[in-house]
């Protein structure tokens, strides 16, 4: 079923992240930090390294995979929402090597930030929570339809 | 020529797309639900298989292709006009696979959702038109300079 | 050091940009025209051909190249803050070809507008300055933080 959610725009931030620092890490302290439980991110940059995953859709499992060289971040898309009663980040990243050719997945644990400039976007009220969803397996949004 | 309109932000909703739908459908049975006739979308999250178009620049047509395998989608971007006095979506994607390769192109009708979340902010007043424009072929946005 | 700042919503644009303009062009020259100097874009279309840099982490200097093809502009993300003064554009680009086949990097000039669709976001009061970052050899922005 299709689910939306009228959310209330709190604040705007711009900011960069921490050069060097674990991609996925950096943002959720960020959020923590800034008790940001309900947002949307999009950014772009550069990193050292990316550790990204792929899920696969019958064993309903994350299958990690490492991309060990510099890459630009042409985009990076994630929301803030609640999972077990804290704030989870969920980020899609796509990413371009030397060369031009492009690669993208879930990101993960393990992407090394070179440069990153994002805008983050804070809405006001109740968080989105995160529960089981058996069709896919995965930690979907619960709100009312 | 380069053309622009100040817009008049509405509201902002998030939500996520029904499991096993049509990504391009179900985008615009909620526009039309919820009579949206200007908006920006966001998204991220995964598909079943892709249908997508590469607008071919001097025949002026869409080609369209298939890639049918399961897809994280790293990027989904679109917008919402009128067309022919109808809410129209305008989408393009970006999607990654099991190695992490990326893929891209104009979203056309025939792509499944595996799972999708997304950020959809609508905008007031008189929508935009899209007219058909003779140096590109397509049915472009028309506003005042 | 991870910085981030509040910004303020100042005004929403959609738009289009010039059949056969320069992408990075266009985008400087709108923002020059309309003074802006703190944004957030994010757009899609498609491009005659493209001229993009990957940025040599251990070099720190940009190494650039040519798609010499049509190519669909799956995502183009892209900021607007103070370097030198003057409003400066920093753009990543994602491009699919015929095939599906996506490609990426930093956006510059020479890349050749087929039809761009936007929305650019602009944020009011003192605007963000890049300075010279030792770390990473790029001007990047400062804030307070």
């Amino acid at each position: 079923m299709t689910m939306m959610k009228r959310v209330k725009p709190k604040e705007v931030f711009m900011g960069r992240l921490s050069h060097g620092g674990d991609l996925l890490e950096e943002i959720s302290n960020m959020c923590l930090k800034e008790n940001i439980q309900l947002g949307w991110m999009e950014a772009l940059g550069a990193v050292k390294k990316a550790r990204l995953a792929f899920y696969d859709q019958d064993k309903h499992e994350y299958q990690f995979f490492v991309i060990d060289k510099p890459l630009e971040i042409t985009k990076l898309a994630g929301n803030v929402s609640l999972k077990d009663g804290h704030p989870f980040i969920h980020a899609h990243i796509t990413l371009a090597d030397r060369a031009g050719n492009a690669y993208g997945g879930h990101l993960a644990p393990g992407t090394v930030i070179f440069a990153c400039e994002f805008r983050l976007e804070v809405f006001d009220g109740p968080g989105i929570k995160r529960e089981y969803d058996e069709a896919t397996g995965l930690p979907l949004w619960t709100m009312p339809e």
